[in-house]
């Protein structure tokens, strides 16, 4: 293929996140020496879910369905809602197996560094829930950082008037870890609400 | 779009070198959440390029036209020919515009452990233009392993018989490298190679 052409897909491939110029030349170069059988269906693939994926307007989910299959779930609880940032986080919760109720994506947290306001943010379908009472109760399951604090804190203000159950994801030594290696605030958060066996 | 078809496709990008499942994720992610820009793009780039991506019956780079822009280039020194073990090496040597000859890239280099003999390297059409006689020298500019040193002895055995210069790639410190960091064997070579200055 013609260099530029070359240097277009790596430049495209090394947009990506995580790669560079030198990890995105070498994905280029496998992909081209095996066309049929690797560039082909990876290119495929991604034409596909481009075409096909939507973004759940109950709860900003990513899906081909909208609602997603999650909102559509009849054995879901929905009127548990676990509040997360991204997609990835409600990714990782669904590979836990951790959350048996719906989510809502928000789409980001809370940040005046980087110019977030609560106008950014996908809540309204989340009060939307709210106000025709069929929410019991909302876990916030957002970063423990302190725009992820600071976009409890707001939410929790704003979830409370609705006499709906507000909750937050335990912090704590995590599973496998060590305590010599843990930053102190996680250290207090684990000895602050320790449990009584 | 549907769990399984995120799944496949992220298990088409986590089989690409230097990414596992986890930045597959993040990469899926990261073009999931905007596809008419970053995933179509990607996509469709990928899919030309499988389509019109060719090996070189002369050199074995990879490029869309048979023979290949280097080979076919007048401007190029066709009678030094630079041996390399892939077409990533190529590339390096053509970005650092170390070599303004030829290429034959083996498409590996003789390896025991791997099974990789004589018959699995790209070299017949190497041996053809030393027959012609249209070759002056041979670069060897493979890895400084014991591999690539087999490599380039079995082919100094056999290309030096057509009365063709072979040289190899020089040995030594890095640019900008510090000696204290090197190898045994570097600052071995870099020392019994030195020059009169």
């Amino acid at each position: 293929m013609a260099v530029a052409d070359i240097d277009h897909l790596i430049g495209l491939i090394a947009r990506l996140p995580g790669l560079g110029p030198r990890s995105a030349r070498r994905v280029a170069l496998a992909l081209l020496r095996d066309p049929q059988r690797r560039m082909l269906p990876l290119a495929r693939a991604m034409e596909s879910a481009a075409l096909s994926v939507k973004t759940c307007s109950f709860c900003g989910n990513l899906d081909v369905s909208d609602p997603c299959r999650i909102c559509s779930d009849p054995d879901r609880l929905h009127d548990v809602v676990c509040v997360v940032e991204n997609v990835s986080d409600l990714w990782a919760l669904e590979r836990a197996g951790a959350h048996r109720g719906v989510y809502q994506v928000l789409g980001g947290v809370l940040s005046a560094l980087r110019g977030v306001g609560p106008e950014d943010l996908n809540v309204a379908s989340l009060f939307e829930r709210l106000k025709d009472g069929s929410v019991k109760e909302v876990i916030l399951a957002l970063g423990a950082t302190v725009e992820g604090a600071t976009t409890m804190y707001w939410l929790q203000e704003r979830i409370m008037p609705f006499g709906v159950i507000v909750t937050r994801v335990a912090q704590g030594v995590p599973m496998g870890g060590a305590l010599d290696v843990l930053d102190d605030g996680t250290l207090a958060a684990a000895v602050s609400s320790r449990r009584l066996l």
